[in-house]
Formats: C-alpha cells, sequence, structure tokens
C-alpha cells in the first residue's frame, strides 16, 4: 500500500431502485465510518410508472446527478464528525448502479430527458432494469442472433432478456420513434454517472463498462466487441449507429474513468480530480463486497436475486445454458464474472402481504413478522403445497418473462401462513436450480454468502434456503455490500491495494451466523424439490416430455406422512 | 286425483348437513305454505369433528329423530295459521337425506350411538357423506371390484369413492372394530329415518331406498342387488353379513315406507298413520323439486354441486365412465338417474373468503359481496389466471379424492378479486367438463336448471356459469327443491297423483329471470377452457400426455388481448 492505511479512505456511491447511497469506508478494513441515502424525488419512489402498462419502469436521468451530489455530500458531512477522517484522504471512488438501465444521450452525452422538448417523454428517460415493455423485441433478437450462428447468446444463457439494452433499444424505435430518432447514443446507467462525473462524457470516447456491455449488450472480445453491425442490421438498421457510437474496449472497475470535475467536487465537499472508478452493475459490486472469490456463490437476495461467481481465467469453463452472463472481467477484474438471478423473491412475499394476507396478519405489527410465526411452526411439507417462484417470469435457467406464478396442493383448510412458507420455499427451490445448473457445468459451489435485505434480517427464509439447498449459508459481514464493493474498486483506483482481490481480502468478510441445514427437513426438500422440477419443467421447458400426473398424489403423501 | 285439490297437502322433510327443514306444500301447484328448520344441536353446526383428522365428519343420530319431530312440528303449527290447511288433510310425508351417511344399528334398528357405551365413539355415529377417511378402503373396494370383472363399478364411474357406504363400514372395521362387532347392521340415513318414523325398522325387512344403494352401495337389479357375496368376501369376510341383513329389493321413492307412528305423530300434530314415501337422497328430491325430465340437467349449487339427469328406461344408455351413479329409478321412478357432481364450489369461495382475503374486502360488509363488486369489473381472461377446482378433489369426471387445488397465472399485481373470480371460472369450467362427458356418451342436454344457495342468490356465478357453458341457465322456481321433492314423494304416496312426472308438472317451475351466453365473453372463455383441459388432463389423468407447456404463454397471451 502506498500510504498509511489509518489515514486513508474510499468512497462507494451505490444507485439502487428507489435511492442512491454514499458510503464512506476506511480502506484500511472496510470498516464503515458513515453513509448517506438519498430517495430520488421523481415518480413513485423514484419510479416513473404508467397506469395502462404495468411492464413500464422508468426513471429521472436528474435524479442519478443530484443524487451522486447529496449522497456523497451527506455521507463527507457525516464522516467529518468523526476523528481521523478528512475529504483530502478519500483516495477514489467506485459507483455501481442498477442494469441494464439505458438512457439515450445528445451529442454531448447529456440525457435527452434533460431536453425540455422530451421531458414528459417517457421513452426519452433511463429505461429501468425491471421495464418489461420489451419482451416482442427480446424475442426478435433472440430469433436473429440464433438463426445467425454467431454463438452471440452463447454467453447470456442462449436468451436475450427483455430487460436488457438492445430491447429497450429496439422498443423505443418502434413505440417512440421521435425520441429515438433525437438521441445520438445510448449509454448504461452504470456508465452515465461515472462519465458525467469526471466530465468524460462524449459518447464515443465515454468509458463503457465490462459489467453492462458483457452481461446485458452481447459484448465479449471473442467476437470483438458488440455483436457485429451485420447482426443488428438484420434486427433493425438503425441499431448500427448506436453500435458506432460505443466506444470499444468495455472496461472493467479497477480502471479510472476520470477525475472529479470541479464544479461537483466542491458541491459534494471532495477535492477536485480525486479519481473516480468505471461504472460497475450495483450487484457485481455487492459481490465484490461480499467478498465473492472462487467458489464462493455470492448470492443478493432482495425484491430479486442475483447469484454470481467468478471463476479464474485459466480454468476450462463451458458456457451454461440460462446464465445471465459468463463475461470476463465483470465481476473482479481478471476472472471471469457469472451471473444468475431470480426475478422475484421479496417481490413475491410482498405481492402475497399486500393482497392475499387477511386482516388476522395484517392488523396489528408487521405482517411478515405475523405469518412468519406462524409459518414456522410447520414441518416442510405438512401443508401439502408447492409453488413456482415464477410470479415475474424466470430469469435463471429459462431466461423466460412469458411465464407465471402457480400454487398447487390447495385444500378447503389451507392457510394464508402454509402458502407463504410454501412462496420462501419456491423462491429456495429457484435458488437450488441455480446452484445444480452452476456444478452441472463443472463450477463447483464450495461456500453460498448471501447479503441483501432478506439476508440480513429474515432468519426463518435464511433457514429454509439452508435446508433446501443442503448447504451452510452464510452472511456477508457488510450490509451495505454493493457500496463497500463500489468502495473497494475506489480504493484500488486510489491506489491503496494493487488488485481487487487483495483489497477485498483486507475490506470484506463473513459473520459469526451460519444458517446449517437440518436433516430431516433436508430430505423432505429433496422430495419435494424433484416434484418443483417436474413442474418447472412441464411449464417451463419446451418439449419436456415431464409428466406432472404424480405432483398432486406425492403432495398428499408427503402431506399426510408429515402429519401423522 | 282422488280428492279436491285445494284441501290437500303434503309435507316434505329435508335432512341437510346442519339441519332439517320441514316444508308443507298445497300438492295442487306446489306453492309452499310453510316451512320450519331445526338446527342439529351436536357438535359444530351438527357436525362432530376430530381436530386430529380433517377427513372426519360423523352426526349424532338423535339429531336426526329430533329433528324431524321439531321441524314438522314447527311447520305444521305455522301452516295452521293459514285459512285452509289442516292436519288431517296432509296426505303424506316425503323424507330426503344425506348420503352416503352410514350409520351402525342394533338388532332392533336402534343407532349403536344411542346405547349409553358407544355415545362418545365417533365410529358409532352418522359417517356424514364429506367424511373422507376412508380412501385407502375405497382404493381397496376399487381394485378388487375391477379385478373381479363383475362390471359392478360400471354404474358408478369405474371408482369407488371414500365418500360410500362400503369404503366407510370397512374403514370402520379397520380402525374401530369395537363398534363395527357391535353394529348388527348399517343403514342410510335416508332409510334410517322412514324406518324409525314408521317402526318399520328392523335391519332384515326396513326398506331400503333405491338412491342410496344404487348410487353409494353398488347395488344393482342387473347383478341381483348388492355385490355378491363372494366379491365382499374376497373384500373382507365381515362384509358378508352386511349384506344379508339388507333387505331387497332397494325400493324407489314413490313407495310407502309406513304410516307414522302413533307417538311421533302425536307430538309433530299430525294423524296417526300419515302415509311416509321410502326416502330418497337430498339432491334426488331437489332434482325432481327442480323439475327434472329428459333433457333437463338439474344442477344444485351450493357448498358442492349435484348434477343430476334422468334418460327413460327405453333409451339405449351407456355407462359412462366418471358418473358417481346411473341407477334405475333412483331419481325419477321410472327412470333411470344420473348422478355427477362437484366435490366443492361454495367451499372454495368461502375458504377464499375465509383464509385468503385482506381487510379491505372483509372490514366492511359481505366480504363476498365486495369480492363480487371488484370481479364484476373484470373481463374474461385478463387477470391471466386459471384455476383448477379441485380444493376436496374432484368428484366428476375424475372420481379421485387425492387431487388438490391450483392456481396459475399470477403476477405481482395479482388481486384478491382477480383470484376470487377465477376460482368461480374454476367451478364454472368444472361444470361443463360434466355437461361435455353427458354429451359424449349420447345424453343429450337440452335444459340447465339450477337451484341451492349459489343460484338462488348469486347472478355474478350463474352469469359466469352461462357464458363458460355457452348455454342459457335457468333458475328453479322453488328456493327449497329438495323439501319440495320430497314433498311430491309425499303427495304421490298419499295418492293426490298417479306418478312422480305427473306430480311434477303441477308442483314445479322455473323462474322469468334466464341467464344467457354472451358472445363475446363465451368466446374467451372456450379458450380458457382449452388450457383448463389441458391442467385438467395432466394432473387427473393417469398416463395423459397432455402437455402444459402452452399453458402459462397462452394465459399471458389472452391477458394482453384484452387488456388492449
Amino acid at each position: 500500500m502506498a500510504k498509511s492505511r489509518a489515514q486513508q479512505y474510499s468512497i462507494g456511491v451505490d444507485f439502487g431502485t428507489n435511492s442512491v447511497r454514499a458510503l464512506v469506508v476506511d480502506v484500511a478494513d472496510g470498516s464503515e465510518l458513515a453513509s448517506h441515502v438519498y430517495a430520488y424525488p421523481s415518480g413513485e419512489q423514484g419510479i416513473l410508472l404508467a397506469p395502462a402498462d404495468p411492464n413500464l419502469a422508468r426513471q429521472n436521468p436528474a435524479d442519478y446527478i443530484e443524487g451522486f451530489v447529496q449522497s456523497i455530500r451527506g455521507a463527507v458531512k457525516a464522516a467529518k464528525k468523526l476523528p481521523g477522517f478528512a475529504p483530502d484522504r478519500v483516495v477514489g471512488i467506485g459507483i455501481d448502479a442498477t442494469g441494464s438501465t439505458p438512457l439515450p444521450i445528445d451529442r454531448e452525452g447529456r440525457p435527452l430527458a434533460m431536453h425540455p422538448q422530451f421531458a414528459s417523454d417517457l421513452a426519452a428517460h433511463a429505461w429501468l432494469w425491471k421495464d418489461h415493455t420489451s419482451h416482442a423485441e427480446a424475442a426478435e433478437i433472440t430469433d436473429r442472433a440464433r438463426r445467425s450462428g454467431t454463438g452471440y447468446l452463447a454467453k447470456c444463457g442462449g436468451t436475450y432478456s427483455s430487460e436488457w439494452f438492445w430491447s429497450k433499444i429496439l422498443h423505443c424505435k418502434r413505440t417512440s420513434p421521435k425520441a429515438f430518432r433525437a438521441a445520438f447514443a445510448w449509454v448504461e446507467q452504470s456508465d452515465f454517472v461515472p462519465a458525467f462525473v469526471t466530465g468524460n462524457n462524449r459518447p464515443e470516447s465515454m468509458p463503457r463498462c465490462i459489467c453492462a456491455a458483457g452481461h446485458k449488450a452481447m459484448y465479449h472480445e471473442a467476437w470483438g466487441g458488440l455483436p457485429s453491425e451485420a447482426l443488428l442490421a438484420s434486427i433493425d438498421p438503425d441499431l448500427v449507429a448506436i453500435r458506432r457510437r460505443f466506444a470499444a474496449p468495455a472496461l472493467p472497475a479497477d480502471r479510472k474513468a476520470g477525475g472529479l470535475v470541479p464544479e461537483l467536487a466542491k458541491k459534494v465537499g471532495l477535492p477536485a480530480g480525486t479519481p473516480v472508478a468505471v461504472g460497475t452493475i450495483d450487484a457485481h459490486a455487492g459481490a465484490v463486497g461480499a467478498g465473492i472469490k472462487p467458489g464462493t456463490l455470492v448470492k443478493i437476495i432482495g425484491t430479486s436475486t442475483c447469484d454470481m461467481m467468478v471463476v479464474p481465467m485459466d480454468q476450462e469453463l463451458a458456457d451454461v445454458p440460462g446464465l445471465c452472463g459468463i463475461v470476463p472481467g465483470s465481476i473482479v477484474p481478471g476472472m471471469y464474472g457469472l451471473e444468475a438471478g431470480q426475478s422475484a423473491v421479496g417481490d413475491i412475499f410482498n405481492w402475497f402481504v399486500g393482497r392475499l394476507t387477511p386482516a388476522q396478519y395484517t392488523s396489528q405489527g408487521d405482517p411478515h413478522a405475523n405469518l412468519t410465526r406462524a409459518a414456522e411452526q410447520l414441518r416442510p411439507g405438512e401443508s401439502g403445497l408447492l409453488a413456482l417462484d415464477w410470479n415475474n417470469g424466470n430469469r435463471t435457467v429459462l431466461v423466460d418473462p412469458l411465464l407465471s406464478g402457480l400454487l398447487v396442493g390447495q385444500t378447503l383448510h389451507t392457510t394464508a401462513p402454509e402458502i407463504y412458507r410454501a412462496l420462501i420455499e419456491a423462491t429456495a427451490f429457484g435458488a437450488l436450480t441455480i446452484i445444480r445448473r452452476l456444478e452441472e457445468y463443472g463450477i463447483a459451489v464450495k461456500d453460498v454468502v448471501n447479503c441483501g435485505g432478506i439476508a440480513e434480517k429474515n432468519p426463518f427464509v435464511m433457514q429454509i434456503y439452508a435446508d433446501v439447498c443442503n448447504r451452510p449459508m452464510k452472511i456477508s459481514r457488510s450490509a451495505q455490500t454493493c457500496a463497500l464493493g463500489s468502495a473497494i474498486f475506489g480504493a484500488v483506483v486510489g491506489g491503496a491495494y494493487k488488485s481487487t482481490e487483495q483489497a477485498q481480502r483486507r475490506m470484506t468478510g463473513t459473520r459469526d451466523t451460519v444458517y446449517r441445514p437440518r436433516k430431516a427437513a433436508a430430505e423432505v426438500y429433496a422430495r419435494l424439490y424433484e416434484l418443483y422440477r417436474r413442474l418447472h419443467d412441464a411449464f417451463g421447458v419446451i418439449g419436456s416430455e415431464q409428466s406432472v400426473y404424480r405432483v398432486m398424489k406425492e403432495l398428499i403423501a408427503i402431506r399426510n406422512q408429515m402429519r401423522k
């Protein structure tokens, strides 16, 4: 390390779905000095919605800029009250954001939404990761890419998602041609913020992060960057210009995007020129902050999940069907980054509580806690219920948004806590399906480290995950792993460490509490998982000849056994 | 007719699940003078339950005797206040009861439960129709009967039910041998009451009704009554004695069981010797009261449904797979009676309201009305949901209690009224499945007359039934069709009419309100029904190669179309 660690700090800025958080970290050991959260003021909790289309979710890019300023300013102000901290001891800033969240920009790199004539055009705003308006375009891109025989889909699970870059841009062209024509280029949120705050924001030259490019835009060095002009032209000729205005090569997050511009430096209370790292996707930063390394699966469990692994570059690595992405350098620079995920987890529990939970559990106290108290009393299998966790489609391993929730096993006595538990179990079965897929393709999962709101706060869910997956579930020490991961990149670009791995070894860890599988529960869940897979394959895999006839019978048999 | 109609009355006594109703009817036109309901005092709403076993449902036979007395006394007392009525103008009494509800009796025909030493033995009480403790025995009987090659199952849909006579008796022997050994014979509730109130209650000679015998005990004249001693002995040798103490032939309900015994006549306020008809099963009486005739399907829709038709004896009639019974003389004497049914309808709606409906719909007013108001606003298909109506198993056409509920199509936005509507639609699809099965086997359904609580009170449900079945839905004029049907039999045994059909023509009818199918809705439901059948066959028919892969996709496609 270049300077004395005790006097060095870095800042991680984590752009989430509803707010942005800045975290000031001691680079010596990752201890967290101060943080500040800024809630996006636009729309509903920061999301611009359209009543007529539940698939639409946009954001106002002005919130990102203001969020950058306010969150850092607040965190720095709080840190300054502590001994040892001084703004000039901040060695660097790392930034992560949601993705794929592309936004159209003009020739100067300014968001189209900030032009007065587009202020109220939702197509000119940022297309939030969970915007699902573009599923027709995703199917079309998948089809074209498949038929081209180029292998572009091999690194993103074989299916291009409606949540991703090209789908959204194409949908914009089809449905909002005015905004499309006015856009000079499109950038990911995780590229936009570092570019904007360093002034390095000319569309053709701004640094593009490998995380978003590789996982969301079919960027891969094996084929020279983004998909070929020929393929893009075959989908829509107008996509070719988007490709030409995208500076290659895409960069990992241990590279510097630039120095903080004086105007913003002054606003946030840091020296001008403070190094800012290339951006990264929030989940990838979280994996870094949770201590991801070869053999360790990091699961970020919140409204949805992101499941990540890294594999050394010298290891033989097959293309894994259904994985959202396998991208060199995308999580930890210098390794393959693998990303999988479940489209909804906490969102499913929240849906059930908000829509289907009777007054008995909602009238007093936290409904989740009330349902949990009752659901904890049940033995695995005794409700006779089984659910699929597809209320928001299935990301891994099916990569299919055109799926839906399913619940089977209801009697005339089925209760809300029984269903609540079945929904939790369904998400655990979904988690196990991802682990199995990784291992089937030679990627051993030796360790699981969980982070995110549910991992933090819900021992009941985590115990079920341990029982269902029949593995110990560890919890990340930091409760702000994304911001911590970005701070690690800030530390690296600031010169405090030579590599991300070196910084991780000092700045991350897990808690003492480990959820360990219970044998009796694991045995029942193994039987239930077999039934889950029958449903999963029958409803989710085209051409599957999986019979579901036994499912109801077996659920009843297991129920009767467990009630004895 | 023998006497002046204006001065003749009959009484129908309807033993339901929770109470017994007596109805005084003018035999001239079926107009209803007075009625009285007596709620069974034992157990929970008349049902004896065991907390450890949700399948168990028993009744106290003493409630039947007291219920007979109190209900008739109350009805006669009310009728006496009206001009023209006098007790000696009551020409006869008809009685219907639930079934299969067998109870063990002693040598003198007294219920075993009325012996002090068995007063607290649930096995010595009446085994209510919805007692499902005996599914293992039902499977065993089905297996034996099938392998015997005797054809006994051909008239009851190919599968013997856990709800029926022999299953329950066998389960009693296996699990409560003391009660089994103490029983001299077993009778159905619909046999017990007429026998007891006429004193014609010696087990070996008491009149047995063809309804219960034919539909629940595999009685058929084609094989000389009950199944052979050889078959019964192969199941369990002790069943042979039960057969020997069962007086054949079983009789239709237009035959007299005897005259009211003086002691009871005095208690109820009628002349001793008033003719009492042979019993009938409640649903069959309801069909008669609703005006069943060839070509008319009568549906009794309440917590569950019973779907009935009659076919003239001279018509060629195939065995219909999955029908609960095809029995000569069981509904209208002189015709084949056909019985089908759904194991749960209103029970499913009540379950949803009781267990899964949030405070928004339950805190004020009737939750069913509140959910209906919201569900009415939806277009068919726009929720994207589809359910199976199997929360209590499937009676027709699968005859399988080891099935369960299923709901598919949930998103993160799915609401309680959407699910409520999907559950109603599921029961309508189940209703259509029965109609289709009848027609596939050459039994044309020209007309559908509905009765029961839901038909009476729920226009929303009935309109969905009309749209799903794509046929007009008529409603029976009487709101007490079971008691009216029994009163019709009372009129016939009392000599007011020569035949049941003649009495029905005068005493029954339908209302002016008819629910007619709406073309646009019927078209969407035809598409949804195709998906329902995919689920139905995949989960319910062994060996079915029905693929369910398309179900979620099509539901989403229909949803998107309907939302446009």
